[in-house]
């Protein structure tokens, strides 16, 4: 028979089992953090119809969707996990409470030009709190200890939560008579970073912001020193301009009750360069960085919106969230080597029966697995040397081998792979067992 | 602005919060049991290019697939996790240990007409067992222990795990001269249950099949008694054929030992019917029927093959399996009322201030989640009322109040939200922690 070459599709991610154990810890931990701060499950289909959509979508977005036709229906497979939320909870909204806290963690799809790193199928791991009419400010202080203890869980110590309030930047483009070029604006300074102060002035020279303007909004960006100092010196600005100053307020408020969320001072601080792109947020906007590792970009990011479902409904529905690109920085994190492992094994514990009767061998891993240790039982007929080959090679910490003299003796050896020492201890569940868990 | 009405695809679930929480712990119990007996986890993409994933699929399967082109690509969304599977052993042959033990739980694609209970997009919760070149009949005694450890978890006893053997089947027809027409006989029979004996007769005399050859067919599968008298019985019937007598074999060696893993007499029993239409299983064969519930249909079904990946390449990798479709299986249970949660809400508790200084309620938030409990803090500025409103509409067991009082007398009411009562105890992290887990 002709073979056909096994492999996938340019970006996407197929891991090999002591990587998939790996990408599943880091997936559990994000989530059992997220149900530790209340929020709830949401589970949305992958496929929906293309005119819900891509009720919102446009350009660039709308060329990287993946949109097709089965029979007479238009269908395409969901880009993000914002638009399902939106359509969600307008078409739920007389069923959920307000503020609806919800989690989602789903693959999204977007058909890029594959590059490494890149990824055409990935996890996004996203919370949002969504008022009803109205949404308080002090969630936007919330979600920063929902960041910081994610990635605390994640073994890191070094990372820094930048927050800005986008009211800050309109303001500041509405008193410089640049409103309408915002959003551009917001763009070319999102580059900064990247591509430096020379060329973001270049950027905007290109779009005819004048001389003087550009000047304000590099004096605005080039404002220094500590999270304190940068709000006192906004305060010093003096732009006279509504949105501004409604900005300044609600920054200075998050930034000073970030704290009470148990938040340590050196993980977060204001960076007035973070804009978010996207001219989807209105507030508040959030990006998480690795300080030793700046290079793999923004961590967690996010922001607060006015209105969340304006596609779908007349109700108006302010919210705030953050989201985790989890494939790619599982894929950055994996290649700079800066995750381990809690556990490489799924089986606590491997049985391995050298004797014709299985049953004592079997009956010892029922019993174990009754007490909630993960167990394999090694059924299959193969010399003593393969079976210990795999256990070894699947990282499974425990082995016990059962043969006749076991039996006999009422004895077994309790081998721990990692140190391979062997303990002798008699073949009794509870007794294995404890010596599992306490090790 | 013009609304797009907010709605989803029909064949699509899309759950309200209650009920997703019930499906995740269901969903959860799975898994945990799947990793209980030593499966590693799997998550393949769903997004496949079509050379790949069609490289045996045709006739019915082909017409149901999502097949599109984004630019020179021809995609396709996978159909199930069992072809996918074949794809990642030949393609990561060289680096998996064998037997290769592996779970996957995810959603598969199928272009269906939309009706009741049946599903386009659905998860399915699947285990194989895969062997390198062989693989032991032990692996087929082993499965309905897993099997019978999920329905317990889920809360059900009175359950079947009905097996049968292909190769019985297979080896009758050759014996009465039918081996071409063997899968089509196999169909046939295998709706039997649906459509009675006599519909089936009139199909097979549609097939051709001649009268005498009938009549064994159905003297075959109307051996009736216990599993040892059909195992007694079918010896009896003295067919002289090697395929009948390895089935015979295996179907008694695989019954014999099913008892060893554990699994009660009641819950299993050898059921000549059962064929498993896909002409695919070579051997043992597996459905499962709640038997209050008969109309659900199988619940969790599988069975034994011969070759796995003999599309993608020549090793030989003979592997046994089953599968739940878990969306299915949700709609039907949840209609029927037979599931409950086991936790009704994501929050353990809530903490709802009625004061200016949130300080010390958000301490006690972070303090309660550090010590792994799920905790929400309800921050929004508004009556006492709605925000007690809101913590019954959620279920939440446990909710404190804090208010001035509170935090002058350091002392708080702990209000079971079930049972109504209210007990009064120290504002202290741990004494709150101890009252809830207790309970």
């Amino acid at each position: 028979m002709e073979k056909v070459e096994p492999r996938t599709l340019a970006g996407t991610m197929e891991l090999l089992p002591n990587e998939q154990i790996l990408f599943n810890q880091i997936k559990e931990k994000i989530e059992s953090t997220y149900k530790k701060f209340g929020f709830l499950p949401l589970d949305t289909p992958i496929l929906e119809l293309s005119e819900v959509l891509l009720a919102k979508a446009g350009g660039e977005t709308e060329k990287q969707i993946y949109r097709f036709n089965k029979g007479d229906t238009d269908l395409s497979l969901r880009f993000d996990l914002t638009v399902p939320l939106s359509k969600y909870v307008a078409k739920n909204y007389g069923n959920l409470s307000f503020p609806f806290r919800r989690y989602q963690i789903g693959k999204v799809y977007r058909g890029e030009r594959p590059q490494k790193g890149r990824y055409r199928e990935f996890y996004q791991c996203d919370i949002d709190i969504i008022g009803d009419g109205e949404l308080d400010v002090i969630n936007d202080a919330e979600l920063p200890s929902v960041i910081y203890t994610i990635f605390k869980e994640l073994g890191f110590d070094d990372f820094t939560i930048c927050i800005n309030n986008r009211k800050i930047l309109n303001g500041l483009f509405e008193n410089i008579g640049q409103k309408e070029n915002s959003v551009e604006i917001l763009r070319i300074i999102d580059k900064i970073e990247k591509i430096g102060k020379e060329a973001v002035i270049e950027e905007l020279e290109k779009i005819n912001v004048s001389r003087e303007s550009i000047d304000k909004i590099i004096e605005f960006i080039e404002i220094s020193g500590t999270s304190k100092e940068k709000i006192e010196k906004l305060k010093e600005l003096k732009i006279n301009n509504e949105t501004f100053e409604k900005g300044l307020e609600e920054l200075k408020f998050v930034y000073e009750n970030i704290k009470l969320f148990g938040v340590p001072e050196e993980n977060y601080k204001i960076d007035l360069t973070i804009a978010r792109g996207l001219d989807y947020y209105t507030g508040t906007v959030y990006e998480t960085f690795l300080n030793n590792y700046r290079e793999v970009g923004s961590v967690c990011s996010g922001g607060r919106y006015e209105n969340l479902a304006e596609y779908y409904t007349n109700k108006k529905l302010p919210g705030v969230g953050v989201s985790i690109g989890l494939t790619r920085l599982f894929y950055k994190l994996n290649e700079l080597g800066l995750i381990k492992a809690t556990k490489k094994a799924i089986s606590d514990i491997i049985i391995i029966p050298m004797l014709e009767d299985l049953s004592k061998p079997i009956k010892l891993a029922t019993e174990l697995r009754n007490l909630g240790i993960n167990t394999e039982i090694y059924s299959n007929q193969k010399k003593l040397k393969a079976k210990m080959k795999y256990a070894d090679k699947l990282q499974i910490p425990y082995v016990i081998v059962i043969g006749e003299d076991e039996i006999n003796s009422n004895e077994i050896k309790l081998k721990n792979m990692e140190t391979g020492d062997e303990e002798t201890i008699e073949l009794d569940v509870k007794k294995i067992a404890d010596k599992i868990s306490f090790n």
